[in-house]
């Protein structure tokens, strides 16, 4: 059965940098948490949205038309087949919804590429 | 295109309780918003889990079998199939996640049901 979670608590249990913890699971979507900082890869996923909520720091949405700022308490849903490259000055920490399928870097591999998402 | 969505600012759009707002909506599923206040009725949604953020204040969640406590950056998933109740005695804001195809009072039918949800 399902526990009460604790977003700040979860974030306290990992320190690791671009490596998604799964702390939430419904409706074939996952709940994650991340913590970030420098630059990602630009990578896009085809056939799923994902939504980037900030809950701390500031994340800069690098798209190939424009670049998005998000700030604590704001949401941007990157949509299916969107190219996007997150970066982050300062450690930024992220709540991220998405489908199960979601791959890390989308339709990349990189160095930086998290193959399985572990849950907390 | 998608916007950048602030949480805060959303809330500041409407003042209606128990009458969930659609911000966001991503992979068939949706993100509201509601501000609850007193007792809803114990209805369950037999296809969809729906997970219950908070924002601001207190919410309590009676469920058959045990009584949930979500507090500010706390969340809690529903399994699709059980039936709850929700309560906050001061006025509290909720952030949900859930299935589009989501019924407000899911299986049962009230006065404070809401057919149709409006996007802010």
């Amino acid at each position: 059965m399902s526990d009460v979670i604790n977003i700040k608590e979860k974030f306290n249990l990992f320190t690791d940098q671009w490596s998604p913890k799964r702390i939430g699971e419904l409706n074939g979507q996952q709940i994650l948490l991340a913590k970030i900082q420098g630059e990602f890869v630009f990578h896009k996923h085809d056939d799923e949205d994902e939504l980037f909520l900030v809950i701390k720091g500031q994340l800069v949405l690098e798209l190939r038309d424009r670049t998005v700022v998000l700030n604590k308490g704001e949401f941007f849903i990157v949509p299916k087949g969107v190219e996007h490259k997150p970066i982050a000055k300062e450690e930024t920490h992220l709540l991220l919804f998405e489908p199960l399928s979601t791959k890390h870097t989308g339709d990349v591999m990189a160095d930086i590429t998290v193959e399985t998402y572990e849950s907390i």
